[in-house]
């Protein structure tokens, strides 16, 4: 039996007001709480509508009935297990290796696939600016499937940070050089930009180099989006 | 002033079960609805909410009121412009270049990124196993941007089509050669599987060649997603 008040405080958290005041975070479905249990999150409490599940000691799950994890969670069809979180303060960059910088990346499905190709091609630190989504909105960690476990994401202001930066940074533009023939650097930044008006002129002017993905064949009025641009982008950083 | 009865065809067009009985579908947006005029696509109406918009003739246009719009519409926020087409019938294929197959990829934004990608990479046919989610279904065609004007959609039973085929067939694994390694020849099929599944096994022993994209790094229990996965490959054919 969960009380009425723990109800209300974790459906609040499907709300980054209220995510960023309690400092804690939701993670739904059974593989995604593993994921985030055995990671350096702290977990705050697990509900389940079950007792054996995951590897987990029952001890510490708290046991709820079906009618209140669909109070407590956000999705249609509430899965079994529902984690509430900590949220982590951000660890220092390794600008030795690749980092990716969003430029106000605004659809929670583009940034959870974003997380996800950053864990696959083994980007450990992403950037964002203010504005880009919350990384902890339920809809990124749906499309992330705990990646973000193994991804250091955080807010900034973009244009500070690329400022101070020391390393290459790469912006991508419909116009830049193909990034078939540009030589890629062991290390550096890649920027990509929002997905209705790309990089902002503040940041286009610190960049060091335009790149772009060739289109083949006609041209077409298109644009790739930019979850799939990242991926093409990051497959050719990691390419042998 | 539109009749009740339009109202009604029109929104039964968001099922797939009246897009098949009618022949017809919805694109929604200006711009898209310009992309359909502009192809082979045959308009069967466009309604819109004011007069001078698009390139089009005033004349071809139902005027209707925003109230109208939002009843045909099924958009939260609808469009100024909304465009019904007849369902065309598929193209030749043509087996010189690299054809995509889909093996049951259910999610709509999934196939509409996938489209996308099919546009800017110039594959001209997409082929779909009968369970693939529909081509016309609105939330495909929101994801697709109007790149389904130059991409040639069709369905059929996809074990029969690879049966048939007399080129490679690769699909893609997990446990696959690597993309990288392999020489890949100027044509051939490339199968993607279904999002939880992969290629079902009927379909897998179908195929000359297995491959994969090598994960940077620690192996971890993740996978790309399907559409990030398409992204890649169909940049490892094309690029130079």
């Amino acid at each position: 039996m969960v009380v009425k008040n723990q109800i209300k405080l974790v459906k609040s958290l499907q709300q980054k007001k209220y995510r960023n005041q309690h400092g804690m975070f939701v993670v739904e479905g059974a593989k995604s709480v593993s994921e985030f249990l055995g990671s350096d999150y702290k977990a705050e409490k697990v509900y389940a509508t079950k007792e054996n599940i995951l590897d987990l000691d029952p001890s510490d799950i708290e046991l709820v009935s079906h009618k209140e994890m669909e109070q407590m969670s956000g999705l249609h069809s509430p899965n079994s297990v529902l984690g509430v979180f900590q949220i982590s303060a951000t660890k220092p960059i390794d600008f030795e290796d690749w980092i990716l910088a969003l430029d106000d990346v605004r659809d929670p499905g583009n940034l959870g696939t974003i997380i996800r190709l950053c864990d696959w091609y083994g980007i450990k630190h992403l950037v964002c600016s203010e504005h880009t989504v919350d990384c902890y909105n339920p809809k990124v960690l749906q499309a992330t499937m705990g990646s973000l476990t193994r991804v250091n994401a955080g807010y900034t202001d973009l244009e500070s940070f690329l400022a101070k930066a020391e390393v290459p940074v790469y912006g991508t533009f419909m116009t830049g050089v193909s990034v078939y023939s540009e030589k890629l650097p062991k290390g550096g930044i890649l920027v990509m930009g929002n997905e209705a008006n790309g990089i902002c002129k503040q940041v286009e002017a610190l960049l060091t180099t335009k790149i772009s993905i060739p289109q083949y064949g006609n041209q077409t009025t298109e644009s790739l989006n930019v979850a799939s641009a990242t991926a093409v982008f990051l497959n050719e950083i990691r390419r042998i």
